[in-house]
């Protein structure tokens, strides 16, 4: 299975040993590890929502620890979070989960059509922390987008040449898009196209629906008829969007949703080729035993060990 | 009594030897020094509301040396000012009260609907003038608060490079919030979030009222019932939403107000958990006789010494 | 035939060994190596269009090594591409073709009517994969015109000073401009002109149509007496508004067109001077084997083994 | 006498060495050195208002030579001027006479209603033409007061680390403020606080009028009864709220005006303790003759030597 | 005659010898070498109006060398260039003419109201290409004038620093000024004082004409009677207004007049003490046999072997 890893690590191959084992860190760790499959958790909804909205549901979350032990618990490949946390327990937590530091945030007290996110971290605070990676979100589609880019391109080059990983969230907002099309086919594929880029080596976007929102791009779709019927049809797109597959696309699960729905996502990523999940809020909203035994659900789909 | 500061200092796992020993300067000085608990003497009015609307009430206040010698005589844990106020004074009371180099600052002679401060401060300055911490006013809710945590977060990190503490004012204004919701519940534990994952050491924030501004928030609030119709129970609110608990929270006190509606509060705050109170216009606003029985009051009421 | 490489070379008397080294490469690379003509190999439209426009039609497209390869095969005097696709590839294809970094880019998630591009790449980047020059797009007519030129000056300055190549896309657009504006024979050889002047080695425009856009320029034209009514005349003026022919100019194929078209347009360039063509969409939107035999004619249209 | 100028510089406790010998050179030249008292010729209306509007009521004063040696033969304290003028004399009267760097100019030739000077000087220019201080020009009211702070920030830690002194001319101006307004007492009391908050040695503001601007300080002067009556209070008390008096400040004359008004005027700013005035139009815009008589005069109302 | 040189070159008397080298290069080339007096050739124009209304009524002009040979047989002072122009003959011509780098630079394809040039070259460049200054474009009177200035300040301090010399284009022009405004005598005449308040060493302003723009100037010269009658006049008063004459001063001939139109210009500059000519499109736009007789004929008059 190790196999699957040393073929991963191939398509990198531009970056540094140091990069190429802090990915790999990220791959073998956990109880997906070897399989080129991963489930990450980030929490980052305190800054992004509110802490009444992200942790009242199970008040255990307010203490930054708990999340580090369920990430270690529930065999994730990585734990993902903004500066502060980290901080509060990178040290009693050294070594025991790879560690990706969330560059930049935004908050609710002000929400604007373009968004962009503040950057609150730096990679000197990611080596600092003992972190393996970076974690940056751009919007692509905000007006803003291209300070975005040009941050995160500063920021990955910096992050590579300390063989740091780079850990891209592409979420299509803005002012010219509409809502369903943050999420349509053809749009999530350009977002990840455009993470791929930028020199991304692990993309996370939203899982697509069917719709197609721009005209042109609806007539590729149509005229040469690529599959976006059934969800597995549409990660395999996006999955292809990002270098043919030669690129980590992981999954966000997104609001809380019902169990079984999203087990059936997690099983159309799985099919379709997708490469994980990134589970926040349908894993720490809840309290730490069904959080575990959700968590063991979607990681036994990936493992292939129930359907 | 030690092993409270000890517990404290533990906290801040992440941060050099450098950084926690300043915050035990700051847990360990004054009257309340050891109990855990905090009275900061904060004089930025002259700057943030003009000299006579500040020093008028009691002329003594208009020499710096003044509120060094306020703060070293009531017994507080530090003094926080701007670099004017500092520099006039830090050589003649080096070594005598802990100081935190207020690093930005506003004026009215300018005001804006999405405000933000100038950085008129800097991590040198507070190195060449003794300080042990820098201080800086954040605005959630403003529309400038992207480029205000960008600020910090550069500020922070050289902060803590160089073994110093960060105390951020964390003040939500701005053109989308209400003037109810600028103390709104939800609102001020957003903030004292916010400054949690910036990095904050120490979080200054208003006390809260029982208002709930963001709709998204106050389902949230009414659907786990989360306590908040006692002052103790809105601090102890705040108090968690800064990483449990696990972070120094300190309330200012406002506009001058009756001494025992004061008192009221700040009862409130320890008995919510709080960790102090930063006093300015109440303490320096009086005849220097009365500020010291004024002050005096507050820490016994901290200390336990009365209630 | 070498002598056309060393006389080519010769115009660049300013620069450096190591950048003329690079020109050279890129001069004496491939199927056309040695004769001053070129044919370059762009690969951006998966940034610039999005993944499924640019590669559905020819699905091998998402893969990065499928233009390496391409390139290669077809006897490309280069490889264009952004940073990520230039990773994906820069190692396994290590010394077959000289590659050019994209190193700003644009998307249409987001479109504006003055662009501008991000910039995406950086020198460094470029020197780390082995580049023998990078590519910088310019949008004179754009309100954003002077920031582009200034972020080119920046990055065409530290190019050179590490014996990098320059190339420059100078495509006229923006608010003050008509659609038909942006290919007119006079705003063209402006476009030229100006990326000329900031220092460009090598200049990529479109192909010009006989309008005349700018009343004072359409003055000049006809007082003088310019010939515009061929395409080689149109082509002979450009590559004379580049210098007198000092610099590199090549054309852009543009969209998919018929082939006997874009072959016309080839002799176009070649009669009038021109040196060569950057051919995207028509190579690699077809299938492998076409695009070599489309890519053959060309090269033997620019050899002159073929009219 | 040279005891009034130990105690100034005693004010000065947190400053170097360096920056204390150059506000002693300012304090201890000319014919009020030792007096504590200070005349300083400032010529920057060449830039600020244009040469002829400046320099045809006397057109000896075209000539950059003829204000050095105003200065010098009239005994004044200093000499203020743009990069330019100092420039033209600065080796000619090396050590005659300190320099101060006016390092931020703005002219009329274009006005906007939220003024901000450009920075036009620096604290390199002013080591290598031998000045011992920077003068800069903030505007509170103004829209642009935050980056006016920023860029005195940065300018004055720069110059105190390299021991030169930093006068600022804080001239309220904005949209928020009435014409009235800008010499109101209340705000040139202001800005005198912010000039001494943000770390300036000497402070230069316009002499205030009896008006109040602002009506939460009105009430603060009306409660507190404040006296204003006279100019000499309003000094006094500007004076005040630059650190009770412990910071050098010292008030323009402004336009030309008649010489007995004038002469009342420097009669106030001495009883009411302020430091000196800064001369600009009302002396080298009349004959050199004329201009040292009248000079003679203020100098001698300073000093004592006739009411 | 060599003493009017030395004379010139004691007015800049804070320029290190590197400066004052490259200065007396100018001063001491060409047909003028020695008297005091400039002639130079500029050629901008393909960048700032276009290639064709440029180069088509002389279309040797295409060719960089062509301007080079031009300054140099016509016995210039020197020649000034854009990059790229200078960058296609500077080690053909290294030696033969001074050479100053135009280091920002305008296009028509996009045009506002408050223009700003984009920063084209640097003092690298400058340095690498063997040049004797550096050329800048200033428009007072635009609301960008500000960012211009600064530009400048860090561009010039630069250039001073490594013994280039400064030569500063100062247009007025803006939203704010009328279009007769731009070469009213005021404003120029402020124009020529701003230059050389930033430090300017050498300062090219446009041919004034009798026009008042600003009131409170107009005022100014009514009242004291300047002279502004005759070009001899304006021209003085353009040069007192910069420093009394110790500045040098040059101007431009503007767009293609007729000749004997332009030889009274010339001698309105001699005999009003101007120190010379910059002429680009009176010169290389006419064949080159009439463009030496014509730069022949300037020279002569200069020289005072012609009226």
């Amino acid at each position: 299975m190790k196999d699957r890893v040393a073929e991963i690590l191939s398509w990198y191959e531009s970056d540094s040993p140091g990069t190429r084992a802090n990915l790999a860190r990220l791959l073998n760790h956990g109880r997906l590890g070897g399989s080129g499959r991963l489930v990450i958790l980030p929490v980052d909804q305190g800054f992004e929502h509110g802490p009444a909205r992200s942790f009242a549901p199970n008040p255990a979350g307010y203490h930054p620890h708990y999340h580090f032990q369920l990430a270690v618990d529930a065999g994730c490949n990585a734990y993902a979070a903004p500066l502060g946390f980290l901080e509060a327990g990178a040290a009693r937590f050294a070594g025991e989960i790879p560690l990706i530091l969330k560059a930049n945030n935004h908050d609710l007290l002000y929400s604007e059509k373009d968004p962009i996110s503040a950057v609150t971290g730096s990679v000197k605070h990611a080596l600092r922390l003992g972190c393996s990676g970076i974690g940056f979100t751009i919007y692509p589609g905000s007006a803003e987008s291209r300070t975005m880019y040009e941050q995160l391109r500063a920021m990955a080059e910096e992050a590579k040449s300390v063989g740091l990983a780079v850990v891209v969230w592409s979420y299509p907002r803005g002012s010219q898009l509409s809502k369903e099309g943050e999420t349509a086919l053809d749009v999530v594929a350009y977002a990840a196209q455009i993470a791929a880029q930028l020199g991304a080596h692990v993309i996370k976007v939203k899982l697509p629906s069917n719709h197609l929102e721009q005209p042109e791009a609806k007539k590729a779709y149509e005229k040469r008829q690529v599959p976006i019927g059934t969800l597995a049809e549409r990660v395999r797109h996006v999955v292809q969007s990002a270098f043919d597959g030669r690129r980590i696309v992981i999954f966000s699960g997104g609001a809380k949703t019902e169990d079984e729905r999203f087990f059936e996502e997690v099983r159309g990523i799985r099919d379709g080729g997708g490469f994980g999940s990134i589970i926040g809020r349908n894993s720490f909203q809840r309290p730490r035993v069904e959080a575990l035994k959700f968590l063991d659900t979607v990681i036994r789909i990936y493992a292939g060990d129930v359907n």
